[in-house]
């Protein structure tokens, strides 16, 4: 359906090394035909769009003026790097982007010394590139940092932690701010407004350049007079910028899309003797690529598409997804009760809060890339007696663990935790997977940590969560759809820490948390049919346990095994300790912990990913059969 | 030793509400007296002296202006809280503070109604009061969020992610910088730069009041010429204020000891109808007690003193603290390998760094209160060959959680972390207890984590540590002082993942980790005694474990224990999952895991702390028999 783009110029150039043998005049021919085949790859593979296309130029550029990979290049969050790829040695494999096996979908050091830190949360890049431009000063080598960070990434505490010490650097930082307003939901506070004002001060930016060619004519002893002037101007019109009161020289704003602007500005940060530099650069998302520019959300992410409709496939029809479920449950809570309100950092849309924010616009709250500003904004709320929801994913709520600690767990505060993309989440790879927060949260009191197993148990819990004011509590949910179960219509209040029991046998109890369960029950059918009767139980609390129900299947089951969605140190473990505490395993239990394997899993297809992790229905029949095989005490090679 | 002061009008203030009773005239004396009650308090208790005598008038001024509890009232971190204290209802318990049983030495909401929020890391203040203020706005209750931070605080990322969002509370949000310069140490980076120059900016005051008087004589149309005259005048010397370019309305800066200053400025900011109002107040640490004020730290935290000549109590003589031990440990590594170097944020004197910058302050870098930027800044140097030791204590380190998941971990980047303060910490309580991170942690692929048995331990971790080229790796060690043994001349690198046996018997096996070896020993003692012979071993790594020596402890005892200074995920339940692996379970196994319980414990004396805790040698003593007792599956108490 898509044809590979003519590309002659781009196919001379392979490496950075290529692309410097090139005449400035040619760039924009290269840049032109670089936004092709990026274009024609993610048509085929999905993945991040309009980051990449905003960034064609400046990738461009950056590789020409800069001598990379002995200048450590560092993306933040990794969206925008599929030129980058293409012009780094990767372009034979553009069209494996976020398959198994393929390219990742962010930068990453096993994949290329052109990939010197890998970024795929936010907000990072700053601090990374200051690492790599303190250490190389320290030894005394070339080399310096380049950090490239959109604007939403910069309302990210991380991001102003790291500029306030970028001073170490020297002239060896360079931070590009790569403004397109737009990073996946509008940008939000006081520091993007900072920028719109400072990108649309056309009057200063007329005052200064008036000052510059007034400087140019002036006589030496005049010069610090001129810069006044500048400044002067600047002040007038904008106040300062923020970043030179943080250190910086700032230079800006410049056309993104300019190479004729672009490449002398770098020259120059370049050749700089001062630092560090902050380069403020205005792109358009979506640049170039007409369905891009014309969508909403300048085609963030995306399904495959056809290149010239600008259609992208269509998932195929079937059960709604776990974040879809969310948003209703939570409408409805909200519906009766007005006390509910919901917190997002920055994805409204990958949290289904969009669709909470159209029915209540009030009660929103999008914070930017804050996730320790939510978590205790929210503490602050639950503290005065509303019933807040931080929607977060899994993998970002641990930007926030000290503050669901100290705010909210030591002081028993109820906030509510929605917990997206809980477990393995296929194509966006370990930077994503939830794997930890069962660990991290059911080891701190007062914390009730709950997992859906399927979209009608995500209904029960969103009610549980709103009516329990007691204290924290949790529930996590994966990414992608449900099973197709039957939608209750009046949600219940489940009774916290107690499991239900789907099946009943009398060999083998299998003990699930989370959305395994389908596996367990699979898993239940092949035992049973080799003449094992197997219960299955949804644990449906990881914290607390149902001490009785645990009790009752570990000791009248001739084997029992728990399989969650999570790394070591959380269910298994918990009810490990629980059998231990409880003397079950002093005369003989045998009991095994299915979990994620001790790896951070590479991107791939998430049944297949799951069926790697040995956490499908084969592993548990295996795990079942293989254990009770093993009677005596010696080494067992786990299934 | 120290004579209560008198303090005639203070003993008529029991609550705010009578301190608004007093003409304003009375103030100044009223804030001499709470500064003297203050001072003879701490002299009795030690704690956090300088903080406190900073804001006496600020915080006299503050529940004068202001109805406390209805307007809610955050201190940042807590320091500072000791005057608040006596000023709301306290006055009669401030001589237990920090004691077991007594007032916390932070604000704590089961403590006051005047403590609507506790805090005690940094910089959660502004996100706190924000929460309260939306929350009275969206139920249409009275209440402003007032926050008070130190400029030290300022310098995390959250505070900024805080004010960032603080639009949102219109005219309910209210902050007071409270600028000491002098938060722990002195402050660093470009933020607290910038507050110097706007405190030192007497031109600009100058320029500043002479439009103000200008616009006074203005007539009303020419009122918005003025204002920008005002405007003018500032951005002319100033730049514009960076809280100003983040929505707030900047009042500024004014002297936080002078009440006539404060009281009227307050009241302003109290009825401004726009807002939020950020109030700049400069106070000087230690204000008023001349040997505070002479001291390098302003008595920052200070053991009980004389009054008279601010002399403290030494601690008796004895083995060194391991924070002494480590930093001698590391500047020995720094001086056999240039490529060691350090990095704290904002501890330096806490983690023992202080020592290490004075041998070598080029290889040291404090980044001020920005953990999660310290800890991928690390990642940076060490993605660059440094081999940089992260220094944090354990409570910090959950700030930088997900740096260390998403920066370190994945990238298997060999970052050092040396994490002080592991377990539990006496007198400051559950916000700083250490005892998550071996669960936290241990969880995490490619991670190594150890914690050192004693002083001796910890200077071969540290060695460990530095040579440990292949992946990150992380010492812990606890608050205080080590146990008096031999010191080693020369520091060895332990094998990855190997224990120790240090006696060995027959019955009893203790698995230990960290410093409860010294119970562990003196429990096989009492076994031995009972006949019981006990094997002691030191098992050192969390991760990875030491599957062969856990096995032979396993199954050559009647029975086996673990114990560790952390909660539930841990050690114990690391140990229970690989017995679980090995089918070590199977056939019987008397196991039992000894760990914090699942509670957020108050502050106390450590070793009242760990008898509560149930982790003392009789507490072990207990479990074996206990365990020992229990012949058939069913319930047994906990020992």
């Amino acid at each position: 359906m898509n044809d590979r783009p003519q590309t002659p110029l781009l196919d001379q150039v392979v490496w950075p090394s290529d692309l410097r043998t090139l005449k400035p005049e040619q760039l924009r021919q290269l840049a032109d035909e670089l936004r092709q085949e990026v274009i024609a790859a993610v048509g085929v593979t999905g993945g991040h769009l309009g980051s990449g296309l905003g960034v064609v130029e400046l990738t461009t550029a950056i590789h020409y003026v800069f001598d990379t990979p002995q200048d450590k290049l560092v993306w933040d969050v990794g969206h925008q790097c599929y030129p980058h790829k293409i012009l780094t040695g990767r372009r034979d494999r553009i069209r494996t982007l976020r398959m198994g096996g393929g390219l990742s979908g962010f930068t990453k050091r096993a994949e290329s010394e052109y990939d010197p830190f890998g970024a795929a949360h936010s907000s990072t890049s700053i601090s990374a590139a200051l690492g790599f431009a303190v250490a190389n000063k320290m030894q005394d080598r070339p080399g310096k940092g380049i950090a490239v960070i959109g604007d939403g990434a910069m309302s990210a505490g991380m991001a102003y932690e790291a500029m306030n010490n970028a001073r170490a650097a020297g002239n060896r930082l360079v931070v590009i701010l790569n403004d397109n307003d737009m990073s996946i939901a509008p940008p939000v506070g006081g520091l993007s407004a900072y920028l719109a004002r400072l990108v649309s001060s056309r009057e200063f930016l007329g005052l200064r350049d008036l000052a510059k060619r007034l400087a140019r004519k002036l006589p030496r002893p005049l010069h610090n007079a001129a810069r006044k002037t500048d400044e002067f101007a600047r002040g007038m019109a904008m106040g300062g910028t923020l970043f030179e009161e943080l250190g910086f020289y700032y230079v800006g704003p410049v056309d993104g899309h300019n190479l004729d602007q672009l490449i002398p500005v770098l020259e120059n940060v370049r050749d700089a003797a001062e630092g560090p530099c902050l380069v403020h650069v205005v792109t358009q998302k979506g640049k170039g690529y007409g369905p891009a520019e014309a969508a909403a959300d300048k085609y963030h992410g995306v399904q495959k598409f056809d290149v010239i409709t600008g259609t992208q496939a269509k998932a195929p029809p079937g059960p709604p997804s776990y974040t879809n479920v969310f948003a209703q449950a939570l409408i409805a809570e909200a519906q009766r009760d007005p006390k509910v309100c919901a917190i997002t950092a920055a994805m409204p849309s990958g949290t289904g809060l969009d669709k909470f924010e159209l029915a209540f616009p009030d009660r929103t709250f999008d914070v930017g890339i804050a996730e320790q500003h939510a978590v205790t904004f929210a503490a602050g709320l639950a503290a005065e007696g509303m019933r807040p929801f931080c929607a977060i994913y899994s993998t970002f709520l641990q930007r926030a663990y000290d503050q669901v600690v100290h705010d909210v767990a030591i002081q028993n505060l109820p906030v509510r935790f929605a917990i997206d993309r809980a477990g393995l989440v296929g194509a966006d790879g370990s930077t994503h997977a939830g794997s930890f927060d069962v660990t991290y949260l059911a080891t701190l009191p007062n914390m009730v940590v709950m997992a859906a197993a399927d979209e009608a148990e995500l209904v029960h819990m969103v009610h549980t969560c709103a009516v329990h004011d007691s204290g924290p509590i949790a529930v996590r949910y994966p990414r992608g759809n449900g099973t197709g179960v039957d939608m209750p219509t009046v949600p219940e209040a489940l009774p916290i820490g107690k499991g239900r029991t789907l099946r009943e046998g009398r060999q083998v109890a299998i003990l699930s948390l989370g959305t395994r369960l389908e596996e367990a029950l699979k898993a239940a059918e092949v035992l049973e049919a080799k003449g094992l009767t197997t219960t299955v139980a949804d644990l449906r609390f990881a914290k607390p346990l149902d001490e009785a129900l645990i009790r009752k299947l570990l000791t009248s089951h001739d084997i029992a095994v728990t399989i969650e969605e999570g790394a070591i140190g959380g269910l298994g473990a918990h009810v490990l300790t629980l059998a231990s505490d409880l003397g079950l395993i002093d005369n003989g239990l045998k009991l095994r912990t299915m979990r994620l394997p001790d790896i951070f899993q590479d991107q791939d297809k998430p049944e297949k990913q799951y069926a790697d992790a040995r956490l499908d229905a084969d592993a548990i029949v295996d795990t079942v059969l293989t254990a009770l095989r093993h009677n005596s005490v010696g080494t067992e090679a786990r299934a």
